[in-house]
């Protein structure tokens, strides 16, 4: 097997937040941004469009959005145009999509970009959306949308582990000081200290406003090449160098446990082995705090320390520039806010700023080498990982 | 580039319809359906799931589909797992990454599944989701949903070219008599004669109501493997031979030609020579025959006969049995139905069949050893076309 080795060679994000803009605005808005980002980049190179949305249909009307994002973006996709769903890793399903499609070459240049506009007119109707996530028939009479099923697993984790809403407010804090460095944040210069996130109103207990990541519109894009095409557009590509999923339940009927993420461990090890590196070579890591406790869990499961000792992970800086690893130097989903299908690629888009060098030292890396993306979707049922590192493998 | 060669080895599809049945039991049942078509699957074996779904949002109020499909069909991928969507040709589009994943290496064996449930209490609901599919803001308030642009497309092809609505029910009754031979058709054991579909009412004019294909509930799945695997599931695998697919618009102000379809074109040719054959050399075609005016001008933009000719190629019977290939053997959209997402695994599934010699004479390609299947989706603003042969080429 002699797969070709895939390089992301740029990316750019919008800003995120409230945005008076609509979906198609976005993707104007990220296409301008891309080309800008990636000077080389012309509209003709580009054979492939992956995009990640995950609910356009109920948050913006609007179905059938790959051609739309293509039209607005400026591309006139001649190989393969898609998009991907997979709820909040819709986006990072975009990119292991435009990876796929290189290594097995079918295509040479491709872009993956991620959209979503999620503060509508009637945020009533949003979050309805936002609960169809879920298994709605089953899971969705019980309440079980989003911030209960994740202070639920709070709850657990307190009871199991003694893990403190200190600790949980350390990962906000944490995450907040990094968007403040990052204009393109929808946090960004707002500060938020221990105290004050501990201040802030429950929104389910024991997670309080600072602990949940919100509704955000935004767009990120990133440009995939296969290895002879990298040159040309970087001097510092980031190469991709493992992918691993997992999905393990739909139903929460059917969850094996709320705070032993087996799907991550699964999609880790498989992301991590295929780049031939263990946990503890990774010099960066972005991952999916959509609520504090999740970026918690996600050490432990990630094997970054051991079960139960996440809380202390975080209180202690582990994860914090000065640790073992930078994680979400971004400003994660807490501090950038949360359009769902732009995540993932705004996560990516960090990996290559923070391997070329080009973000604030406050949150760079000490000479990055190896990083890792997370997302989960859904009740934590599904996770998705990546690795990018040096050139390699294959 | 050394690809892995990609072997359909079997496939199955649920009873198409007005189904009383939810999308989860649509899964379900397929999934059944699935391990009965193909004997020696083990759920064990599948390491990843593609899944092809239009809008599961707005038609069954559920996002976040593939690890709900996964869970119904009893399979845990670890590999890949991702919904895709390109409107109608989201089942396409699964089976395109599932082929791009195993030629790629990140995938050994493959399910891809398409499913859509669109009888729903609410019609008219239904019908203004369908209109979500075009460019909403711009073209919605024009009243751009599909029956009339089809319309206007068969307008114009008929003031260019003198195609008459006799030509239109020659394509219509030819997919409706192949359906006949379908019991999992929506329009089996309905007679359809010339004469009959002249008389239906209109839908907009020209197009009556036989001119239509439906509001269907149905789903479909096949099972794609990496080479070394093919022999143990399948004695008859069809091959992956080509792939192509063009994205030339989406705003209908920015449509070069209605009836010129260039984007087509470009995506057969593309497919055809990646395959290395010729349109001629095809023995079966399954194409997107939504509307009748859509197989006529397929006929034309695939090149079996000149522009204009399309009307009277149907009328001839060249793509019926006896005839110069076989068109839409199991029945098309206008006799099976058109669930979104399935439609395209479904024509994968006859593709199969018809090549392991599984389907009713009435229907049977004569020694086919090359098919092509084609979905446009929107307005027509998107083509997609697999080819698949014999093994070879990769």
């Amino acid at each position: 097997m002699s797969a070709r080795r895939v390089a992301l060679v740029g990316g750019a994000t919008t800003k995120w937040g409230v945005r008076p803009a609509t979906w198609s605005e976005l993707a104007q808005e990220v296409g301008a941004a891309l080309f800008r980002a990636v000077p080389a980049l012309r509209a003709d190179d580009v054979d492939s469009l992956f995009v990640g949305a995950a609910e356009p249909e109920r948050f913006a009307f609007q179905s059938h959005v790959a051609p739309l994002a293509a039209e607005q973006m400026g591309l006139k996709p001649h190989r393969i145009l898609q998009r991907t769903e997979l709820a909040c890793a819709s986006g990072q399903s975009a990119i292991r999509s435009a990876y796929a499609a290189i290594a097995a070459g079918l295509s040479d240049v491709a872009v993956a970009v991620g959209i979503e506009k999620m503060n509508i007119p009637s945020m009533a109707e949003a979050n309805t959306a936002m609960g169809c996530v879920m298994d709605r028939p089953w899971d969705g009479p019980h309440g079980a949308t989003a911030p209960p099923f994740f202070a639920m697993v709070a709850q657990r984790h307190m009871l199991e582990y003694g893990t403190t809403e200190e600790q949980l407010a350390a990962v906000s804090e944490k995450n907040h000081r990094f968007a403040n460095t990052n204009p393109y944040a929808q946090f960004y210069e707002k500060t938020f200290s221990r105290d004050k996130l501990m201040r802030l109103p429950l929104v389910a207990p024991p997670l309080k406003l600072g602990d949940c990541s919100s509704m955000t519109d935004g767009a990120a894009a990133v440009v995939l090449v296969a290895e002879e095409f990298a040159r040309r557009y970087s001097d510092r590509p980031a190469w991709v160098r493992g992918t691993g999923q997992y999905s393990d339940f739909h139903n929460l009927a059917n969850a094996g446990s709320l705070t032993d993420w087996v799907g991550l461990k699964h999609a880790a090890r498989e992301a991590l082995s295929m780049a031939k590196i263990s946990v503890h070579d990774l010099d960066l890591a972005e991952v999916h705090d959509c609520f504090t406790i999740s970026e918690i869990i996600e050490y432990e499961s990630l094997g970054l320390c051991a079960p139960g000792e996440g809380g202390r992970f975080a209180a202690d800086g582990r994860g914090d520039v000065g640790g073992e690893l930078v994680v979400n130097p971004r400003g994660g989903l807490l501090g950038c806010g949360h359009p769902l299908g732009a995540t993932g690629i705004a996560q990516a888009v960090e990996v290559y700023q923070q391997f070329a060098r080009e973000v604030p030292a406050a949150r760079q890396a000490p000479d990055p080498e190896w990083a890792l993306v997370h997302n989960l979707s859904g009740s934590a049922n599904v996770h998705s990982v990546m690795v990018y590192g040096p050139k390699g493998g294959a």
